[in-house]
């Protein structure tokens, strides 16, 4: 049973109900402890470790947020719109609500039924763009059979899409010397773990495993961005694997459990697994257990910098959701 | 002396005078003809030759034009903005216009002087975005200094902008599932050079040197698009060389006179050089003579196919102007 990439998007909850506790990494120049506290780990990687990471971020966001409620006497919104009542979404839509109260944004959410008409989710969604007190609105995907996903996404404004989905935004992501309004959440944390644990990445060989829109397209256009050498494995690459033992980034999002063994992995590189797939598990009370795409015991023992699943991309996404409403409160403030 | 990318594309008219004498390629079956009769060759590669087949596309264009005008009582249009007297942007405009009464379009052209304002340009691209009888719409670049050249193009509307530069047609191409309304011209002509000689491209590992947003961009989204496995190499990349000699399929896209010499080659790789590189001759009675990125006769040596500089993707560019004016006249009129 393997969650797909639009599933995990967003949707990774992992270690989220543990977060407040991470340590207050308030800056960049504090990745360095965060390394060391992490490093004491299997095989000879340094742990990124997502939930510590996103925790801190949140602090940083609750921070600056309540800065800006004192000068403006405001704060972001951001609003999620949820149809049916799958149980996955449900969860997923509690977490973001929960999220958002922790940090100081103001939670907006419909809720409608699976037997809602398109039209009434589109009425839905014009009302939160043309409501000044929301800056961010988020679809939960998947919608109920016989609604146009696409058309629904694109009825979202621009200016408020925190997804970042929209062909716009990801052309202004993939051009340079253009800026997109909001980076994808999942690609976008995981750029922030690499940065955050000072790995280097310009001029470094970077391969992106698994081309979907939401994950593997964006993400090795950041990393693009950034001046690696990125190459996209997919489904049709032949020799994968070797094409990954040369690489000094990995990012992992193919959605195959454990799928890249130990020889996919070159000494010394840094592994960003996305995957979230639950294998089964007896020793576990719920029968499962989540694991990446990676392996993680083989390629911790080659690796330099790897994150675990759970507690490593998947604490990011939501996090970076946060951080998109708040850049779409202040870019719509003009602040 | 290098010509830069961007006066590169659209604008490579070498071959294009004599580009009516090309044999009839109706349909893509006689791509066996083009490279048999092309064959003959220094080295071992088949030469991909750009003059004879933009000449079949051109005949194609035209067939298909007249049994719309036929049917329609309509041609389409093109208009083409010049500001200024630059003398290579005069040259290139003219071409356009005779490449497109060579297939039967309509030439639209407006002419202003380099102290035109931004107003007066906008003006005039609002006029066209509302003319029905024009369907693509060309700034030729550059503008003159003090123009935003960026909020000129931006004004072109999207369903005319036959460039297909902006942010929401990038991101249409690069995302799956998703279809942009036209292909950037000259990244276009490389792709429809190794389908018209039966490049194998799905599984094939691609590499693209550059990452211009007019042509290493793009024509590293259209090479994913078609299944190969795509790394774009650039000015930060390490190991640039050891990269391109794996590749499959090269496009070389950098601007550097004969850069990529043999060792840069794999056996048996496809070689599209977008390169025009002015380059001292003293045997010629202009003192200069044209060359790509690739080293011609290095590379041909090894490669199984490869396009000349001159006549390789130059007469490629305009041909591909002319398809997305005929793609627009079909989109707009819902043919």
């Amino acid at each position: 049973m393997a969650l797909s990439f639009s599933q995990a998007c967003h949707d990774s909850v992992a270690g989220l109900r543990n977060s407040t506790r991470g340590v207050p990494v308030t800056s960049r120049a504090r990745s360095a402890s965060l390394r060391v506290c992490a490093a004491a780990a299997e095989g000879t990687a340094t742990i990124i470790d997502g939930k510590m990471t996103a925790a801190a971020i949140r602090k940083e966001i609750a921070t600056e947020l309540a800065e800006l409620k004192a000068k403006t006497s405001k704060v972001p919104g951001l609003a999620v719109v949820l149809v049916g009542n799958r149980k996955d979404s449900e969860t997923y839509v509690r977490s973001k609500k929960k999220s958002c109260a922790e940090v100081g944004i103001e939670s907006f959410g419909t809720e409608l039924s699976d037997q809602a008409t398109e039209e009434e989710i589109l009425k839905v969604v014009a009302d939160y763009n043309a409501n000044p007190a929301v800056n961010g609105i988020l679809v939960q995907l998947p919608l109920p059979k016989g609604i146009n996903e696409q058309r629904v996404l694109d009825a979202i404004s621009l200016e408020k899409d925190v997804d970042g989905f929209s062909p716009e935004n990801i052309g202004q992501l993939a051009m340079r010397g253009r800026t997109p309004r909001f980076v994808p959440c999942t690609p976008k944390g995981c750029i922030e773990l690499l940065e955050r644990y000072n790995v280097p990445i310009a001029g470094k060989n970077a391969v992106v495993v698994g081309r979907s829109n939401i994950v593997g397209l964006p993400a090795a256009l950041l990393l693009q961005n950034r001046d690696a050498t990125v190459t996209i494995v997919h489904s049709r690459t032949k020799d994968a694997q070797k094409i990954c033992a040369d690489a000094d980034i990995v990012i992992a999002a193919l959605g195959k459990a454990e799928f890249m063994t130990g020889d996919w992995i070159k000494p010394g590189a840094a592994v960003i697994d996305v995957g979230i797939n639950a294998v089964d598990d007896k020793t576990s009370p719920k029968g499962y257990k989540l694991v990446g795409d990676v392996n993680y015991k083989e390629a911790s023992a080659k690796a330099n910098w790897i994150t675990p699943v759970p507690g490593g991309v998947g604490p990011m996404t939501i996090c970076m959701l946060l951080k998109n409403t708040l850049e779409g409160f202040k870019q719509q403030n003009g602040l």
